[in-house]
């Protein structure tokens, strides 16, 4: 068996084949294991997370892996005032109610009324049976704020949400899309409220790294995969080191990545269609390291919303315990971090760093590190935090992503609606990849030779 | 193995032990199976659902019991306008935004703001963790609603929301075990939105009775346990059938009605306080009967809430395709079932149907067949929908609910967080309980005689 991609869903899907006596090889492009989970260690130990990295209430399967892996969860700071920056003013969150002008607060509630209500109306598994799928499939998340919001300030906090959240701009979310996402992951709440969210000791990589561990040789770094072969005895994947034979392959790499590959003889129309239309978000990931959390002591949270830019979004990401050192994680999305990208090291960290200077004051100036990831620039993940469905494509072509071509099977968080572009959502996929292979060689071992 | 009580969570446990080999026997009060989920068959063959019988998104251990058992699911009613009763007038909510005066409307949008961020800080599966949880479980829904409400209309929408949800009035629900349930269960938003549900063509029943006929003579009817008995090879229970030794028990009746099994020797203090802390709310649910879903003729969807009582929640639970016969079914929830009970049938017939004409039209007065059935005063439920934690004990004795008792272990769906109360939870809870019972046996075959 050969599985292409040595992220979360590659590695479960070998694992779970080699539990079942299967040998199975992982094919990787980078020169490390963990896809878009990332761990940079500073010179005191610290794990700077620059990929995915919470754990959402009811993401079982990452919490039992890290637990394998001898990781613990810890829940993520939640203490103090939330900061927003909106309409040039800094403005303090002390509860659960937004600080916006009372047209603006009217507005959003008003707004989160009638999401929750096709939200309500559309199944988390299957968005095409959503009455009015095609409908919403056509239409952008932008489109529809266009229609159903009034106040400027309102607007303003829902752009940033979904800005943030997607990695994109609303123009560009497709509102199925968008609708489903927030079913699985009740994550639109996150920027009114503070969904639960837990962290992994050691970094959420070191999970990947442990899958990798246990399959010992069968993975192969800097390995990408150029072709795939449809072959009388299965498939034939050519990559940067040689070809490697297998029964069947499963490819766990996002599908804009997927799409890059040769297959021969070509893939059918929908599914090369399928492969084209789910672009990656775009985020650069910052994080900035202080001997302590100082911001806890001024009674903030460390989580900060801001309109200015360039980053939209801050969260504490510091130690567990007394939040020594401190950590401060920021969050540049969309044309943002094209933006950013544009600019000279210097000048992007300085831009970053003056954002956190007008939200926490004079200390976020000087962090002991300073570290950003580009995802967008990555070019074995091409951007983050997800592929992005175009408008339209949900009802077609994206509906048969996950579907087996022959003996070729997809995994990936792409290919799962629950738990969508996340950890759970990639580890799933793996199982669910690695099931189908051994149903299909179950099958194939009953048929005459 | 004996099982005690044959609905959803013991059947399930007992086909999970038959299933590993061994010999489950379950012991039923009642005459027949299914707990607290039940149906009428009228003579056109339409089957009325007086107990348990949505399927939220994400049911999938229910959903694929229906499927096993020859049923299929589809989705319930949802198009039209709702009906809102309110400050004596009756209202037509035609998009997601309740018909509230403007103060009430913010007003409830911002008291779900606070519940949304209450949820999220609680873990599903263990609110005790949340922070502040001796606080949450202290304090009642009712309380918290006086110190975050502001307008008579709008508390009078979130009061009628919450005792139509849980079957008991604000003041007496435990504010924890409300935050865990809607995180559980994201059915809080049913009251503004309407969540996807399906049913099951057939009835819920139908599920019930289709384990029952996979275990054949293992299912006792009319057999209610009266005393459990721990020997020193097992339990010995006693029931009006006589008495039945087995190695281990799972007890799947609710707490309430475990509260009344005698054990000998007595149960330890914590777990007796558990299981008398968690009596059953009280709701009766009535049916009628019409040829047709003449409300769908006048643009209506058939949901209506109305603070008028004695009903305060109707749905359209009309057959699948074109609807016919169409039927409503209401909840009299709390107090009110009590009030309603207290009446002649004749009485509450009239008070019910009156309710009816007076949101749907004369139509509504004269349905072919009327059908209620009062939870409260059926001797093996002894209320419903599901049993409510009493304040401050969340984080105290009821923790251990689900805690074997030497070898005696525990069922039913208050025994689990995530779909706490309703089929899914119940199933679930049958499967943990016989997977521990598999566990312990496992254990006890390597231990020496």
């Amino acid at each position: 068996m050969v599985v292409v991609g040595a992220g979360l869903a590659g590695l479960t899907a070998a694992r779970e084949l080699l539990r079942a006596g299967l040998e199975p090889l992982v094919l990787e492009a980078r020169d490390r294991v963990g896809g878009r989970t990332l761990g940079r260690t500073a010179d005191d130990g610290t794990v700077l997370e620059l990929g995915g990295q919470w754990l959402a209430d009811g993401n079982e399967r990452m919490g039992r892996l890290a637990r394998e892996a001898g990781a613990t969860l810890f829940r993520n700071h939640d203490e103090g005032a939330d900061l927003l920056e909106m309409s040039g003013e800094l403005r303090h969150q002390r509860g659960a109610v937004p600080p916006l002008k009372p047209l603006a607060l009217l507005d959003v509630a008003l707004a989160r009324f009638r999401l929750d209500r096709l939200v309500a109306a559309v199944p988390v598994r299957t968005p095409w049976h959503a009455p009015d799928a095609a409908r919403l499939d056509d239409t952008s998340i932008g489109d529809w704020l266009d229609r159903h919001t009034r106040s400027r300030e309102g607007r303003a906090l829902l752009d940033l949400a979904f800005t943030t959240m997607w990695g994109a701009e609303p123009h560009r979310l497709n509102l199925l899309q968008a609708l489903a996402y927030i079913g699985s992951t009740g994550k639109f709440d996150n920027l009114t409220t503070t969904k639960i969210q837990d962290r992994i000791t050691g970094g959420a990589a070191g999970v990947a790294r442990f899958l990798a561990d246990g399959l010992g040789e069968r993975v192969l770094l800097e390995a990408p995969v150029t072709a795939i072969r449809l072959t009388a005895g299965g498939v034939e994947a050519e990559s940067a080191q040689g070809a490697v034979r297998a029964r069947r392959a499963v490819i766990a790499v996002p599908p804009q990545l997927a799409a890059d590959i040769r297959f021969e003889p070509g893939l059918p129309h929908d599914r090369a269609t399928a492969l084209r239309s789910v672009p990656m978000g775009a985020v650069t990931k910052v994080s900035a390291l202080y001997d302590r959390p100082f911001w806890r002591e001024r009674g903030l949270s460390g989580k900060a919303l801001t309109g200015r830019g360039p980053l939209t979004a801050v969260f504490d990401n510091s130690a567990p315990g007394d939040g020594s050192p401190g950590v401060l994680v920021g969050f540049v999305p969309g044309t943002r971090a094209r933006e950013l990208a544009a600019l000279p090291e210097d000048d992007r960290r300085r831009a970053v760093l003056d954002s956190l200077v007008r939200l926490f004051g004079p200390q976020a100036g000087t962090p002991g590190l300073y570290v950003e990831k580009d995802w967008a620039a990555d070019p074995w993940s091409r951007g983050g935090y997800f592929g992005l469905p175009a408008l339209g494509t949900m009802t077609g072509a994206v509906r048969t992503l996950a579907e087996p071509h022959g003996p070729v099977h997809w995994a990936g968080s792409e290919t799962v609606l629950k738990d969508y572009g996340g950890m759970e959502g990639a580890v799933t996929s793996g199982e669910r990849a690695a099931a189908e292979v051994l149903a299909a060689i179950g099958e194939a071992a009953v048929q005459p030779a």
